[in-house]
């Protein structure tokens, strides 16, 4: 039999989805199970998109261009320019997902055994196009203690090698739920200089800044237009991430032809998902005001029910929609594994997304878990009776 | 400024789409482009498929499954056993379109300076496939007086080394529109488990067989049941390019189990497009046979009309739809290029691909082009005139 490849045994399992198959054992005996592990927000999608694919007019379904239709690119660009960013519609490329956005970026940017240093705890996923691409992480530890705010400079300096390609970080951050600062983001820009880096922000949260606070992109930083890399995606914006749209925005010339050449190499993005991005972007204010209320409100109850449980400790999240709790457990993984095996209260129980599969360095955050706002404040109420109820169980 | 990387520069440009400025330089001056250098068929996209679309009832656009819906591929494994291939649904991963079961399967079976076999002429996005997990293609000439028929045998064990991982055919080939017989793939299968290899099929043009020839799948051949990995795609039966939805075929459990971790780091295919591509299986019998008669009569005409062209030799495709021709000119990406820039007749002018980039050695195929034949018959007699007047213009 032929051995599959070395890269094909690391690729990493998802955190988010490895537990999957016992959830599905727990539905099958009747227990309601709350899915906190996952980013998929219940929120409708813009009515406006949804209706742009039931009035398609398509007779033949054509691919379209590798960069993303002409038109779809020009609204990305000036949706844009609403936020400040001014970039125009050749800086774009449109991609399958920001999943793909992040392949084709450390495609481009790094070869097989170079280096990118990522705060950690950090979307999990990238752990997976960092092994598919060969290229290694490097870690910097960032602190629950801290809110998960940005490290000390010092901290990446220390570990900027020949072989470090580029400075990656998730703004809002998933899992932490972190917002950096104008200040933070001007720091990070200055040792990218500095030492000749590439910026590569996941911007995918971008609208999902709480407390008044503004988001700050890389992608308004002067003097960073040929080190910043935004990754987008329409995934969380408008509740669409089965659409599997995204973008790599860069005013980099050599990047962005070289993303091209990936683009071609798997011909478009899916045109029926496009469609629906491009009308999504005529989705009114009213909506996005709607759903930040939703999540202002979901996170205020989901952290004042955690932090109501002894010994639980939950870094408050200033955007996004997740959350990290370190709970009073040895091993995350085995406690949120039994939550759906051996245990439920009234018949519910909850998936949680531990929290050890969001680090890259061994050992820690294995007492952590990452949870998903996504639910209904009523869900969360019940959710966090359930892990309190759990944990009292588990104890003993 | 920062440098991108090695890969990023070696990623090929698309020999399919390097030339559409100059065609779009062509149409500002009004001139009319017969498009005969990508596969994008005129073939209308079964209602069913369409209809689906249409009428789903969405409210909030989900991910699916990274594999894939449950029900899509028990669909899928019930279409393959109507075409003689016995596998159920967990032998399947849907994908992004043939393009991302390719770049999964890659990263599968073979690590960076591993090897993968190809006869060539092949389909020039394996290069980039290749090119992007760090993988050497190895190329074995078939040549255009044999119509692209199987090389030698010896010709494949001449070159298997330890770094050889796989062979990879296209079948029928694009861009040859060679369909093997079932003693060449039993062949090809014969030394994949001698030494020990993968052999992968890359089999999205299975229905398009012609002339009474029946298509044989690598996956039909008994004992390769741990080598035999089969390519497939919506695209060209259904002519839903655009949907961007394929699979990955294998009964080879660590090969799914490894190409399943590289669908959960991109989270799930398309949603609307697995709809469509559901419902376009139940698409009726009679719109095949509507599609092939009409192909057949294409092939036939194209081919007939450019053999009357002195100094044209044309490999006569079996399948796809695609033809290899050798033109009495030196360099085919200079003469596709003045094709766009310099001439016309009665204001019209053919796009084509140079065949070139679809060869892995250098310096072979450079005399030839591929057609693909997407167009109506009275178009094809009109792109193969100016190819005609186009010939006798260049010589002089």
């Amino acid at each position: 039999m032929p051995a599959i490849s070395n890269k094909g045994l690391k690729m990493p399992e998802s955190p988010i989805r490895k537990l999957v198959p016992f959830a599905e054992d727990a539905k099958k005996k009747g227990i309601k199970v709350y899915h906190l592990n996952i980013g998929q927000p219940d929120i409708r999608t813009p009515q406006v998109a949804l209706d742009a694919i039931k009035n398609n007019d398509i007779a033949v379904l054509e691919y379209s261009r590798s960069e993303g239709s002409e038109v779809y690119r020009e609204k990305i660009a000036a949706y844009y320019d609403s936020k400040n960013i001014k970039v125009s519609a050749t800086d774009i490329i449109v991609t399958t997902g920001g999943s793909e956005a992040l392949f084709f970026t450390m495609g481009t940017i790094a070869d097989a055994g170079d280096e990118i240093i990522i705060p950690e705890p950090f979307y999990a996923n990238y752990n997976g196009f960092a092994t598919a691409s060969g290229v290694n992480v490097v870690p910097v530890v960032s602190k629950i203690d801290d809110n998960f705010a940005l490290p000390p400079i010092e901290e990446f300096e220390k570990l900027i090698s020949p072989k470090t390609k580029a400075i990656l970080i998730c703004n809002p951050g998933n899992p932490t739920g972190y917002l950096y600062s104008r200040e933070e983001i001007l720091k990070l820009a200055e040792i990218a200089k500095k030492h000749n880096l590439f910026l590569i922000a996941d911007e995918v949260y971008r609208e999902f800044a709480y407390d008044g606070a503004e988001h700050y992109s890389i992608m308004q930083v002067e003097g960073l237009e040929e080190h910043a890399i935004m990754i987008d995606s329409v995934s969380k914006r408008y509740s669409m991430c089965g659409a599997r749209i995204g973008c790599i925005v860069s005013r980099n010339k050599e990047v962005i032809a070289s993303a091209l050449k990936f683009a071609q190499a798997r011909l478009s993005p899916p045109t029926f998902a496009q469609i629906a991005s491009e009308a999504a972007l005529d989705t009114p204010q009213s909506y996005f005001d709607e759903v930040i209320t939703e999540y202002v409100a979901r996170r205020n109850t989901l952290v004042s029910e955690l932090e109501k449980i002894e010994n639980v400790k939950v870094a408050r999240p200033k955007g996004a929609f997740y959350c990290i709790a370190e709970l009073p457990v040895d091993d995350a993984d085995d406690f949120a594994q039994w939550l759906l095996e051996k245990f439920h209260l009234n018949n519910e129980t909850i998936m949680v997304a531990p929290a050890a599969g969001f680090y890259s360095t061994k050992g820690i955050g294995k007492n952590q878990v990452r949870i998903a706002y996504v639910l209904k404040e009523e869900d969360l109420i019940k959710s966090v009776a359930v892990l309190k109820a759990a944990l009292e169980a588990y104890k003993s």
